[in-house]
């Protein structure tokens, strides 16, 4: 049997997780590749810490100095696993330089550096890998590049955030207000205690980003995406949503077609029965569209030690049988310039819901407005919600999201609506 | 760019797709592996009928003798998609022995004899793949061996099989029987005209020891899979199901445990609100539950001439991707001998329905045989259906498959008991 040793930058969730999972599963790991693993080192920030740390094999040696590991040529594949985008860039780069392959769940960095990185590493011959940095433990990055290559991938839409996840399916099941679940989940830990990476989609978003760049072979970042989050939604909206047959869910769009491609995170109404409606709480769901394989959806635990320890894993075994075949590296992967479209373009229907003056002529007025601009009402509710106010609920008919925004601006200066409450993409799959 | 001949054995519903697939996607296919794909010779029948075919480029030579492909040296690829068992093993071998890798779709051969085929491969230094043999356009067969092999996989539960999908389906939103469903989908051309295939489990039994193969590392062929057909279910099963918050889905079913490795495939109730539930019609969908990832599911139209050209496809391009880095052949695979749990022994709760005398002391006599077997009711209702007879339905916990079968005898046994209707696993996800 060969040897293979390793390091790892970072002992947090997912690298203990990672040291767990060759705990438990190493022979069968080792069966498969004819090559037994060894954690020779582990990057930490503090050694008393983890110096007090269980169930970690005697036999790895932990350091606070990364030129332990860069310096140690035994080492072939260095796992990191530490979070942070600027040291991780740094240290991936140092490794490609010295020949060392990297194994990344780094999704910060991916999205922002990926094709750079990927780059270099082929300048150098040695892999880069990152199936842990989307989703999870779902099998979705390898599945994209080598399952669904011979597509043209025309649609990525995924629920890729547990958190926000977390918070609007408790919002739908009991009817409590964005503030409280928020509370509930910081205190159950499913939400950190600044959540804005999560609940103002910037998560989702690296990872939608991360999919099209492989997806569409474009290269595509975390800026090229346009983000809204979760915080906006109340729990009128989530009520109108239930009674309208549909779930609202804070879903990462990519979409291509030959005008060019558009990158989106927002909240969303998507009709009950969908697959991805039934999506609850901490699950990831990813949905591809190929132009010949038509829908294909995968579904599992987006986060958490031991599934993301499975997507490392799985990574850290292809880089041994690519080692082990004397093909590190030598993957070629393509990329074009990304042509994005305008986001006042990319029409969809819409929720929109208004509070106006319980007054005659309101509607009138509102509907003039939507009738000026081409709009088209599928359907509109008005309730009175006291004397003096009304909330009018419409659906409208797909448009385009500048147009929805200018005709927006109008109905909220006339003198009769109080104000545009929400107004929420509905998604037609 | 590099070139590459490839060939098929069959143009039917899969081979036209493959050829229509490259057709549209050639350009993107070709551009990602540096390399022009060219079909050069197709094995048919019956050449009268694919000279009349339109869409199919001038440049594929037709053939009825399979010795113009196995002679030719120029073909290194050849993708197998007829679909008969014995003569296409016969020409995968004899592609194998003059070195040319060789991609098939043919799940009846492959549950039968992938391992020794692929030993055959691998002696001779060539690729098979068979992404295609199993869920048709779903990515399953590579991400159980490339990304979710740091597992120790325990349950693979899949609805794998369209046409008894459909039927079901259709029982259940309709209220319909067996037979006139049946009919209905024979008309569509859902189903055969002899159904025995698709309704008995046997198809979906193939793609359950395929998957078992592959994330077992155990040599487990379609004689190791106790099935049983969907043609016993009932209208009146469907309602009681119904009724009771469950779906009846064919479903097969792998497990492996410390004790051994099961292979079921039959009709099995299933909660609603369980994602495999959700999956109506023609859809397939796998569930693989690993001991870190947890439950993982892959969704997608499990047939079809594009979805499942896409699966060949994707395989068509990593075999070139192997031969391009000089890898063709050389990936590994482990197995081991299967140590299968015996059928009796394997526990599940069920429900039963039986018809009855409507008398007195008819339940006191039933409950008495479950209660000298140890099988522990979870709940029962009685209802009258005449003067005469009644039915009797009986949810019982978890009970291993002997000492059901064995009770059922005693109870049919029974006078006052007039049949068995049916007796159906309940799947606890």
């Amino acid at each position: 049997m060969k040897n293979v040793s390793i390091a790892l930058l970072g002992c947090g969730t997912v690298g203990k997780g990672v040291v767990d999972l060759l705990a438990m599963n190493g022979p069968l790991i080792e069966e498969q590749l004819d090559t037994k693993i060894n954690i020779k080192r582990v990057l930490i920030r503090d050694l008393n810490k983890y110096e007090q740390m269980e169930d970690l094999p005697d036999s790895i040696q932990f350091t606070t100095d990364f030129n332990d590991i860069i310096d140690d040529d035994e080492i072939e594949i260095v796992v990191e696993v530490m979070g942070s985008a600027d040291f991780a860039k740094d240290c991936i780069e140092q490794c490609f330089l010295r020949g060392k392959s990297v194994i990344s769940a780094n999704k910060d960095l991916i999205a922002d550096y990926g094709i750079p990185l990927l780059k270099l590493s082929q300048q150098h011959n040695v892999d880069f890998q990152f199936e842990a940095s989307v989703a999870g433990g779902i099998p979705i990055v390898r599945p994209m590049y080598s399952s669904l290559n011979s597509n043209r991938i025309e649609e990525i839409i995924g629920i890729m955030n547990g958190t926000t996840n977390f918070i609007l399916s408790n919002m739908t099941a009991h009817g409590s207000s964005y503030e409280d679940v928020l509370k509930e989940a910081q205190e159950k830990g499913y939400a950190e205690a600044d959540p804005t990476n999560d609940v103002s989609g910037y998560d989702a978003a690296r990872k939608i980003a991360i999919l099209a760049t492989l997806g569409f072979h474009s290269a595509v970042t975390f800026n090229d995406v346009h983000v809204e989050g979760i915080e906006n939604i109340a729990k009128e909206d989530i009520e109108h949503a239930t009674e309208m047959g549909y779930v609202i869910k804070l879903l990462a769009i990519a979409r291509q077609d030959e005008d060019g491609i558009s990158l989106n995170v927002h909240p969303s109404f998507i009709r009950k029965g969908h697959p991805l409606a039934n999506v609850d709480g901490a699950y990831n769901a990813v949905c591809v569209r190929g132009n010949c394989v038509g829908d294909v959806m995968f579904y599992g635990q987006g986060a958490g030690s031991l599934p993301t320890a499975s997507a490392v894993v799985s990574d850290v075994m292809n880089v041994i049988l690519h080692r082990n075949l004397q093909m590190t590296g030598k993957r070629g992967y393509v990329w074009h310039e990304a042509k994005l479209k305008p986001q006042a373009d990319i029409a969809s229907p819409y929720y929109i819901r208004m509070i106006v003056n319980n007054a005659p002529g309101v509607l009138a007025a509102v509907s003039k407005v939507l009738a000026e601009n081409n709009i088209s009402i599928r359907s509109l509710i008005q309730k009175d919600e006291t004397a003096e106010i009304a909330e009018i609920v419409i659906l409208i008919d797909k448009s385009a999201a500048g147009l929805v925004q200018a005709s927006l601006q109008k109905i909220e200066e006339l003198s009769c609506v109080r104000k545009i409450a929400n107004a929420i993409r509905v998604i037609e799959v």
